[in-house]
């Protein structure tokens, strides 16, 4: 492919009401169908009917901070993608788990299961789990430091890896008459024994189709780019403006070259918080009434969690005070995004309450507010500018802002040759350009 | 319900090519689609065409001994169950899952989910994991010893009923107009700190549409007895003589009832084996079939799994040693399997290759050979002799066996009036005639 064909990647980013933190509290969200699987299922329809390359659900192990003022206690990622995939047939479906939670065996075999029954079309999205809530639900008093963390996910993916890898691509035989199901000698154990973790392996689930699911991650700290740069094929980050997303992705590749990786094999996707309208006024008037709904206590905590701070008491008119803003070293949960969030906070000195409607539609990820047109400038500028190599897309409000996302923008990306206009793969690793990893 | 009205229940055990060990060479068998979902989806429409309470797969964290000899490598239960859910309405789905080797949080959360995709039909299959292959599989070298297995599996299951009822059953406002999603009072930490786990909650999942997923067990040494008695809301087992069903159903119901249950709370269902034909002489033809297609080499190994001991050098014509016979308590793995199978061999003065002919059935679960008529009459007698509240359905060959069972068996059942002719509830435990757990 010449340089001139390079076509982006599009994950939608779903999660029940909207990524906007008042989205539920907006008519055109479906707050009532947190739990309903067949809201899923239409919704991965309607990426699928974009042509986007996959869907996406974060996770996390605890009912975070203030369950009374937002959608939470929806349905577990793998078992949703098991039930969206046998209502699709293309899209990839990619889901969060924690490697400091969970055991590899366990891990690595969910996915394959997933793999299977989606022919080949599974992705995960590795991450060490950084809310101390979250320890709390697994025996633990104290959460596990954060460089032990990522110690723990790199040794977890090499057991994945090789669990993945134990079954020969050959290995079943289906030899009735000889009587021979499959070849032992290609059903081999991986007897694993390292700091974290003793398997003997096999898996015992076949090679999934895709060889092993894509690796997904979203780290951003020193430690988490290190990760993603030796293991990701997909980063999904959070960055606000064009210098900061061109040097975070030359950072990631350069590391990845480094590391004796093509650069080419990690896919850098910024999230992209699209406020879309007919007109800017349109759009500008969808994003005001977001803000009007948000609800202030909801906004605090959340700014509090991610400056691992507490903000309770500090006058919403003013200025975040310097000395609650820790330095990023203290910080043993999100690193990156209390980096982000405190930058934001220092370099527009914005007031508390401007940071919560700034943070409301993304969480700290860019919201571009505009046309279709304009919003496909803004992908494309990044695109060509060397700071993506698609889009990790977060409709502020669902389902509406994923339709107006597949019927306005999808065809000016296609009009442009930026986008695909039909799937030419079945697999997710097909949509994104990466190869099958061989096996044994 | 008066006695007379009294009707069994009956669940489907699947297994990809059928439960006699050489299914998977019969011409009418599929083990081509041991890891296709849509396969497992017809199989399950299948059983609910025939109004059958649920379906169940069984579950181990290893890959067993002699993989080239019989079908593995497939789908995990609760991915594999979560897509049937959504190509079913209303047949029960059952999954097996291991209280060794996960945490709660992380199962608890599974089971809720699938609980929520199928509107009401989970159940649990817990099991205590006997293999120690399985173990090798989770960092450790020994196995756990079997009195601890089940002192976790009991607390385990204690601190899952608590977070599927950290949400009450109205937590979820969706007060859109004040804000407020849920109210924080209903939604409630569990601060568990016990033995086994501590674990603060509540679960991040909205409690699930049955309060709780039915609770299954299958455990028949003394621990597992004791430990049906307490949680089960239904039990499998494996019973070969009439005698023996009736005192191991009198067995748990009387300890149900010593522990305050009522023991209509607990059904029993032995398994059934039904090699089915339209003559008598037409079911022993498959059985013969059967058998003589069997893996020599792979009987033996589970034989010796079995009875815990190595058969490999025994002479196959003659009865297995008494020396290599070990007492039941010198058992850590599966106690009660060994005991019926070591009684069998005692009782019967089976040769080896005997042993290995009767066990490929069913593995230690009653064979029942002959016309859909007299398959009934069986079934009848257990249900009407106290040994049986309903069957585990353990069709020999798949596909072919479960559409002979459901065509041609149920049938007369339904005319006895020992069996639903339409479903009258929508979730498993209704299905089962069982309440639904009352909320906090
Ligand atoms: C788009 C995006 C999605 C993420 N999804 C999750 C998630 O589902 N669960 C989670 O625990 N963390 C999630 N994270 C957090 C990252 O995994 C990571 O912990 C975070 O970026 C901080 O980086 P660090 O751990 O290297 O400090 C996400 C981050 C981004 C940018
Ligand atoms: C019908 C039936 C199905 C079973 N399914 C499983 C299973 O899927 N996984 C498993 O580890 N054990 C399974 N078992 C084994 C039981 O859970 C239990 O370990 C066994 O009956 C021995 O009892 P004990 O553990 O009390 O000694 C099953 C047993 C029966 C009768």
């Amino acid at each position: 492919m010449t340089d001139g064909d390079r076509r982006l990647h599009l994950n939608a980013f779903l999660m029940a009401p909207g990524h906007h933190d008042a989205a539920w509290r907006h008519p055109s969200s479906r707050p009532d169908r947190a739990t309903d699987v067949a809201y899923f299922q239409e919704l991965a329809r309607t990426a699928e009917r974009g042509r986007l390359d996959s869907i996406f659900f974060a996770d996390g192990l605890a009912v975070w901070h203030r369950v009374g003022s937002n959608v939470s206690g929806g349905l577990e990622p793998l078992t949703l993608l098991s039930a969206i995939a046998v209502a699709t047939e293309r899209i990839g479906l990619i889901a969060t788990a924690s490697t400091t939670f969970n055991e590899p065996f366990t891990l690595a075999r969910l996915f394959a299961s997933l793999d299977h029954i989606s022919g080949g079309r599974a992705g995960w999205n590795i991450v060490t789990s950084g809310n101390t809530a979250e320890a709390h639900n697994f025996n633990l008093d104290e959460h596990v430091p954060h460089a032990v963390r990522y110690e723990r996910a790199a040794e977890f993916v090499e057991v994945a890896a090789k669990l993945w890898d134990s079954w020969a691509d050959d290995a079943v035989l289906l030899d009735v008459a000889g009587g021979r199901y499959a070849d032992p000698d290609r059903v081999r154990p991986i007897d694993h024994a390292g700091t974290h973790f003793k398997v003997r392996g096999p898996l015992n689930v076949q090679r999934p189709p895709q060889g092993r699911p894509l690796l997904v991650q979203a780290g951003s700290s020193e430690d988490g780019r290190e990760f993603a740069a030796r293991h990701a094929e997909a980063v999904f980050t959070a960055q606000q403006t064009l210098a900061d997303g061109q040097t975070f992705y030359k950072d990631v590749k350069t590391r990845a070259e480094r590391l004796g990786r093509d650069p080419g094999g990690v896919k850098i996707l910024p999230g992209i918080c699209p406020i879309l309208g007919s007109t800017e006024e349109e759009a500008r008037r969808l994003e005001r009434e977001l803000t009007d709904l948000q609800v202030l206590d909801y906004g605090l905590a959340q700014l509090s969690s991610m400056l691992n701070t507490d903000l309770a008491d500090v006058p919403l008119d003013a200025p975040v005070p310097e000395h609650l803003l820790p330095a990023e070293d203290d910080v043993n949960g999100n690193k990156s995004r209390f980096t982000l969030v405190s930058e934001l906070a220092r370099r527009d000195r914005l007031t508390v309450r401007e940071i919560i409607a700034r943070l409301g539609g993304g969480r700290g990820h860019r919201v571009v507010t505009g046309t279709p047109e304009q919003v496909a400038d803004q992908m494309e500028e990044w695109f060509r500018e060397g700071a993506a190599d698609g889009f990790n897309v977060m409709p502020p409000v669902l389902p509406t802002g994923l339709e107006d996302f597949v019927d306005h923008v999808v065809p000016v990306l296609q009009r442009r040759g930026l986008f695909r206009t039909e799937y030419t793969g079945r697999t997710l690793r097909e949509h994104y350009g990466l190869p099958r990893p061989p096996g044994n």
